[in-house]
């Protein structure tokens, strides 16, 4: 296998293995234990300062940010995963795979820890906001491009499912319709097999 | 022209002119003018719930968020300034894109504010992570993917040249070079030039 992951359960990693499975890329699991801050270490540090999780080895290429790793995977090996880049639909794609974490991460974890930040200077805006163009992404589709699944749903829709799971948004239908529509995905269902066993590899449950 | 951007120069959709005249893109500016909340109108919320510029239309789609709209100007309509979705490069081009609203941005806010988040829960890191993580994108080379100038370094380099013009982060000679470097394209100061004209217009300086 060429491809490796810097992987744990607890971290980000888990919904990369979501993507994978969409994807059906075989990956090298590299167990970094983040309880024990492996994370930190010198080998995952050469590839990724951050010190992060999820981290992908593709040959020479180094992808971290578990949205671009989601995208990468789909553009070079599962393009049916993405509209075409000639297709206006790249732009939907596009929108709301930037929007889960450079919007939805930081106003959820703002609301989270009572942060004060002016609205005008943070390019995510209020949390109300937030919510608002979210809903407005899925209300009346399925999926964010419409009818047609695609990367986009792992990372928005992941992104959703984290924060409904972990009660920090609040479980609107729109959002718990969408949620339990990608759950019943049997890649999904894949990911979150592979990640159980791990967490009882691990000793961790 | 069937592109319109909301746009206000004080804004982030400054940073989209530069995408645009890199892509050699024709789009209708729509001023909107933020100092007196415009960008909260009706007309703008019902495309972008979340108020905010720069938001692009480009026919029946919605482009919002900085990033997302640049590479999706390079993916549709300048496929010369992306690497090929099939291309290994791929990877490193979303990793750095990805990684300037995500990473950078939620980090230099939560230092600029005395933002007490734990690192393990934020998706973004430390800021002394991000500055290093940021340097290993650039050290030794022109531009994000080596010799070869792409749409990457206009949200990357982009983030950076604002931080270090507004004092947000030292500058230190991996970052001033690179952006000394992306100031000369003649893109990056056709599109000065026209902010420049916008704010004289506007009456803010």
């Amino acid at each position: 296998m060429a491809l490796t992951l810097y992987y744990h359960p607890y971290s980000r990693a888990a919904g990369t293995l979501w993507a994978l499975e969409e994807a059906g890329v075989d990956c090298e699991l590299r167990v970094t234990n983040i309880m024990k801050g492996e994370q930190k270490g010198a080998e995952l540090i050469a590839k990724n300062p951050m010190g992060k999780l999820p981290t992908l080895v593709d040959g020479d290429v180094v992808v971290t940010e578990a949205a671009a790793i989601a995208l990468y995977l789909a553009d070079r090996y599962a393009p049916q995963l993405a509209p075409a880049v000639s297709d206006p639909a790249r732009g939907t794609y596009l929108r709301w795979s930037f929007f889960a974490p450079s919007v939805i991460e930081p106003a959820v974890m703002a609301k989270m820890t009572d942060w004060p930040v002016k609205e005008v200077a943070a390019g995510w805006g209020t949390h109300a906001a937030m919510l608002a163009a979210a809903e407005s992404a899925i209300a009346g589709r399925q999926y964010v491009l419409g009818d047609t699944f695609s990367m986009a749903d792992v990372v928005f829709g992941g992104t959703l499912r984290f924060m409904l799971d972990f009660k920090q948004i609040e479980p609107a239908p729109v959002f718990t319709n969408y949620v339990d529509r990608l759950k019943q995905r049997p890649a999904y269902q894949r990911a979150e097999e592979r990640n159980l066993a791990m967490r009882k590899q691990l000793g961790l449950q």
